[in-house]
C-alpha cells in the first residue's frame, strides 16, 4: 500500500529535491504538488529536470488540494507552516522543510525571525543522540537547516564526548541553490561565478541559535556557536569547517575513536579514513555525509568537517529520511550515499 | 539470479559512473574491479563518491580476474578491448566502452585510429532504427561514443524522414570529464573554469566516422559531417547543435511531426514542447536525452539540438541500457529520466 | 586636455566595464554617471569592482546631468538612445551601445525589434573594411553587438576574399554577462553553473541582421546566416565558430593566407599559429581577439572561430576604440591585448 | 630609464601573473624569460593571455641568462632561490616569489620544509607595521605566501590594536591557481568544478608559522594560528576568514576604529562600509584588498575577513609593489585596485 505524499512549494529547489527523491522512493506515490505564484504552470518548465512529471499542473495551496494524502511536505516560507498542519488535522504526517517548527526556545525563535513563535515538532536528523526515538511514529517533523545538519552532523561528536571546550567557530561554504529560487542580483550567475563572499556575518544568520541548541544538546552544557556562513560558486553543497579548543587530555587518537563510535551504526554518514578529507562533490545528489577530523596539536584545537549535499542531505533527503522513520519504513529507502561525480 | 559483472577500467570517469549506475541496478552484483596503474589501491580513494564500494581494492585487468561473469564491461584504452574479449570467449556479454568496435568501415578506423580494424560489433544505441534487434540477446555490444550518442539523436530523425541535405554541420560542446581523469595541463581546473575553446577542428576528431556512420544509415545515402567540438566549462554534460538546409517542401510542422513519431515511444528520449530548450543540467546523471528542433525559414535550415550527460547516455548509460536488451531486461532497468538539478 | 565623459547606464554590466577601461584610459576623465531605478544608489555597492568610484553616487538620466561634456556613452535600453542623442546636440561624441542604431535597413529593425527605426550611425567594428574611415571624426558611434563583433572579426575575411558560399551557420557560446545584470530565474547561478543552453534559436536572435549586414557587405553579395546563441556557465566571453561551404579551389593555403592579411596590420585582432584555437580565457578582460581558421577536406567547408570577451572588445572595449579613433587619438589607448588568465 | 626585468620561471601561473602586470609597469623593460623543462617553447604556447609576449621563446635558467638585469624575479621550486641570488650578486634586486626567505625562524622552516634553512630577506607586505621601511632600498626581497598576505591583512589590525586574543582561527577559500600549474588528479576541471574541499588540516600548511610570524609581530605576544585551507571552485582569489576572541572591553565601534586607522592611508587596502562584505570577484586581477570586520557579541569573537586575487595582491601584485619600494618608485606604479567583474 503505497504512501501518498503531497508537497506544497513544489516550484523551488526544496520541492524540486523531494520530488527528486519520491519519484525514486519505492513505497510513496506522489499526489498533489501546489504552488504559490507559479500555480497554474507546467512542471517541464519549472523543474525541466523532473522529465516523469513534466505534464503536471501546479495547484493552489489550499487545504481541499492537500487533504487526502499521509504525507504533506511543507517547503513554504517561513511562517505559513502552522495554519497549513492544523487545517491537515493531527493524523496526517506533515513534514515541514521550512525553520518554524525546528527551535525550542521561543526567545530565540522571536530574536531571529521577529514573529510569534509557532512551536516546536520532533527534530529531523536521526543521527542525534535521541533523535530517532523522537521521529518513530511522529506526525509532525521539522527539517533541519541545511547548515546546521552538516555542522551538527560534523561537530556533535566531539561534544558527546566532552572533548571540546564549548566555543565553537564554524565557517561553512555553501551552493547557491541553499539561497533558493527567488531571482535577485547577488545570485546571478555573472555575479557567483569565479566567487567566494560570505554574508551574516557576526553571529546575524538565522541558523545560529538551531547550531547551538543541537551543540548544547549534545554537550549538556551551553555551547556558543560563532558562525560565517559563506557564498561558494558552485550550484550544491555544504562544507563546513567546525574549530573548539580541546578540553585536557584530548589526543588525536581519543577524538577520532569518538568519531568513530558515534558514526559506527550510521547508515548515511561516513567518517573518512585518516589522510582522506570530504568533498562536497562526492555527495553530490546523494544523503551520504562525509566527516573527517583533525586535532590540531600546536594550537589545541579540534577540526571536524563535513561535506553534504544541502538540497538532499540538508533539506530534501533528511526530509525522507524522516519520514521513513515516522511511517516505520526502512530509514534508506528511496535515499543513496552514492553521489554523482565528476 | 543477479547478472554478474564485471568492470575493466573501474578507476576512470567511465568506469565510475558505470558503477554508480550497477550499484543501483535492481538485477546486476558488482564482481571484479580491475586498473591498470591503479591496481592495489582503495575504490575509496580513487572514486570517493561511491561509498558502497569505498573499501573495494582494484584487481589487475588479467583474464583470471574477469573469468566467471555474466557481463565484462571493459572501460579500457582503445586498441585493448579485442584481445580481452577473445579471452573471456563467446558466451560473455563483453560491453566494449571504447572506440574499438564501433566502426563498420576498416578503412575509417585505420585512418582515424592508426591501427588495424578489431572488427565490428552491434551498436548499442538503440533508439537508431534497427539498433533494438542487433542487440536483443547479442554478447557483444559496442557502445557509441559520448558525442555521436548525442549528434545522431538529436539528428537521424531528420534523415530518416528523408528532410534534410546530406551536409551536416555539427558543433558540440562537451564537460570536461569527456576528456578523462588523465591529468593534463590544459584539463586543469584553473585552464578550463571560465573558458570555452575548441579542439579537433577541422573534421579530424574521432567521433567524426561515427556520425557519418550513423546519419548516412538514417539517411540511405551518404551524409557528410563538417564536426567540431568545443570544451566547456562544467564536468558533466554534451550540449550538440546540428545544422542541415532543409530539403524543398519541409515546413516547421513536418519537422516537428518527424520528430514526434522518431522518439514517441523512446523511454529515454524527450522531444520538448516548443519554445523549451535543451539544457545539460537538466539531464545532469540521468540517461535522459532532452531534444529540441526548429525551421530556420529564412536560411531554409533545420536545426536539432539535444542534451545529454556524456557520462551516462553518453557512456555509462547506453552501456547499461544495451546490457539490459542483451540480457532481455527490461530496458530502463537501474537507469532514470530524472537528473539531478539544479 | 582631458577628454569628459559620461556614461548613461553605469549601474549595469556594459557600463561597469566601461567604466574600468574609462578609468585605466590616460586621456579620459570621468563625468556623470546615471542610473534610471538606481540613480542615488553608491557605486561602490552597485559594481564594488570599481574601488576608485566607490563613493560616486548615481545621477538620473537626464538632459542637465549629461550636458557639459565631450563624450556621452549610452548604455540605455533600446529605443531610449535618439532622444537622449538629439537633446545633447550634433558636436557631442554620442557612443551608443545599445542596438538603436546599429541596422541600415529599417525593415530589419522594424521585424526584429517591433518598433521605428531610429537611424543609422557609423558602426564601430574598426577592423571590418572601410570602418575606420567612417568613425574617425564622426560624432556618431553604434557599438555593435557582442556576438556580431565575433561572428563578423571570425568570418569577414573569408567572404572579403571570396573563399565562402553565401549561407553562413553560427555556433556560437556567450557566458552569462551577455545576458544583463537584471535578475531573473535562468540566469541564477544556480541554473547556470554546469549547464550549456541555447535559446534564440531558428533565426530570431536580434543580433541576425546585423551579422547579415556585416558578412553580406564584406562578401559584396547576400549572405545568409543562419544563427544559434548558447549560454555557457561562465561570466564572460563569446566562442563563436562559424562555418560555411568553400568555394571551388579553396585550399587550406589560400584560406590561412587570406585571413592573415585580413588581420596583418590589426592591433587587437590575432590570427593564432596553425594549430592553436582560440580560448575565451585568454582574452578575459582584454580588447584582444583571438581567430583562428581550418579548411575541413572532407566537408568541403571553412571553420572559423573567434574568442572575445563579451564586455570588452564585444561591448566597452570595441566603444573605447572607436571613441579613440572619432576623437583622433591612437586608437589603441586605454586597451590592452593581454588577458587576465587563469 | 627604464628598470630591466629578468621572470625565472616565466611558465607558471606565478610568472604568468608577474608579466601580465610588467607589461603594464611603465617603468618596467621585460628582459629574460627562463624555464625549466619548458626552456625552448614560445611563451604564446604556455601563456596564451599574454599576447604581446607570443613569440618570446623561454631560456634555461642559468646564471648567464639571468645577467645583466636590474631586477630578477624568481618564480622557482622552494630551495633554489638562495643559490641563484648568490650568482646574480648583491646589486641586483632579487624579488623572490618563492617561500625561501620567508620565515624568520629557522627551526619553523626546517620544520615545515625539511631543509637547511636559507635566511631571510625583508618581507614584502608592505602594509604590516615597519615593513615599507625595511624594503626600501632593499636589494632581496621576499615575498609573502598568497595565504599569509590575506590573513595578516585581515587580521593585524586587530591585534596590533591588543583587541584579540592571541589564538586565531583561519578558514581561508582558495582558487585553484593557488596549487598551481603541475597537472595532478585532484586539480583537474572535472573534479574542482562543483567541490569544496580542505586540505592541509590540522596546522600541517606551510603557511602556518608565516601567518604565526607576522600575527605575532603586530601583537606583540605568540599568537596561535589553527589554519583550514579549502579548495574552491574558482580559477583566483582567496577569502580568509579570521577569527579569535576579543579582549575584554572591546566593542564594534572599537574594533571599526582600530581597522580604518590602520588602512587609512593604503592605497590598496580598502576597508569596506559596515554591511558590505569581501567578494574574490571584486579583487579578480587586481592588487586590491577588501576587508570587514565584525564584532560578534554572542560569541564574544572578532570576525575578520579579507579578499584577495591570489595571483595578484597575493603573489605577483605583492612583488610588484614590492620592487616599487625598494627601487623607489612610486609604490602603485603598474598595479590598479580596479578588479575584472563580473
Amino acid at each position: 500500500m503505497a504512501v501518498r505524499a503531497a508537497v506544497a512549494g513544489a516550484s523551488g529547489y526544496a520541492g524540486g529535491e523531494l520530488l527528486r527523491l519520491l519519484l525514486a522512493h519505492p513505497e510513496v506515490e506522489i499526489g498533489a504538488l501546489t504552488g504559490n505564484t507559479n500555480a497554474g504552470q507546467r512542471l517541464g518548465t519549472l523543474q525541466p529536470h523532473l522529465l516523469p512529471l513534466a505534464d503536471r499542473v501546479l495547484d493552489p495551496t489550499v487545504p481541499d488540494v492537500l487533504a487526502g494524502h499521509d504525507v504533506v511536505f511543507l517547503a513554504l516560507p517561513h511562517g505559513q507552516s502552522a495554519a497549513v498542519a492544523e487545517q491537515l488535522g493531527p493524523d496526517v504526517l506533515v513534514v515541514d522543510m521550512g525553520a518554524d517548527f525546528r527551535l525550542e526556545d521561543a526567545a530565540d525563535w522571536e530574536t531571529y525571525y521577529g514573529s510569534p513563535h509557532a512551536g516546536t515538532w520532533p527534530y529531523g536528523l536521526p543521527e542525534l543522540p535521541g533523535a530517532r526515538a523522537a521521529l518513530e511514529g511522529s506526525k509532525r517533523i521539522a527539517v533541519p537547516g541545511c547548515y546546521p545538519t552538516a555542522v551538527s552532523l560534523a561537530f556533535f561528536p566531539a561534544y558527546a564526548a566532552a572533548l571540546a571546550e564549548p566555543e565553537a567557530v564554524v565557517v561553512a561554504a555553501s551552493g547557491t541553490s541553499g539561497a533558493g529560487k527567488a531571482p535577485k542580483p547577488h545570485l546571478l550567475g555573472s555575479e557567483v561565478m569565479g566567487s567566494m563572499s560570505p554574508y551574516g556575518v557576526g553571529g546575524v544568520h538565522r541558523h545560529t541559535p538551531e547550531m547551538i541548541q543541537n551543540l548544547s544538546a549534545a554537550a549538556a552544557e551551553p555551547v556558543s556557536v560563532s558562525f560565517t556562513p559563506t557564498l561558494a560558486p558552485m550550484p550544491r553543497g555544504i562544507l563546513a569547517t567546525c574549530s573548539a579548543k580541546a578540553k585536557p587530555g584530548v589526543t588525536a587518537e581519543s577524538l577520532r575513536a569518538a568519531y568513530a563510535k558515534a558514526f559506527a551504526d550510521e547508515p548515511f554518514v561516513h567518517l573518512l579514513p585518516e589522510g582522506q578529507w570530504p568533498a562536497t562533490a562526492s555527495v553530490h545528489g546523494s544523503n551520504a555525509v562525509q566527516v573527517q577530523v583533525a586535532y590540531d596539536a600546536a594550537a589545541g584545537r579540534i577540526i571536524a568537517i563535513a561535506a553534504i549535499d544541502n538540497l538532499t542531505k540538508g533539506t530534501a533527503g533528511g526530509a525522507v529520511q524522516s519520514m521513513n522513520l515516522a511511517l516505520g519504513l526502512d530509514e534508506t529507502l528511496g535515499l543513496t550515499t552514492i553521489g554523482v561525480a565528476p
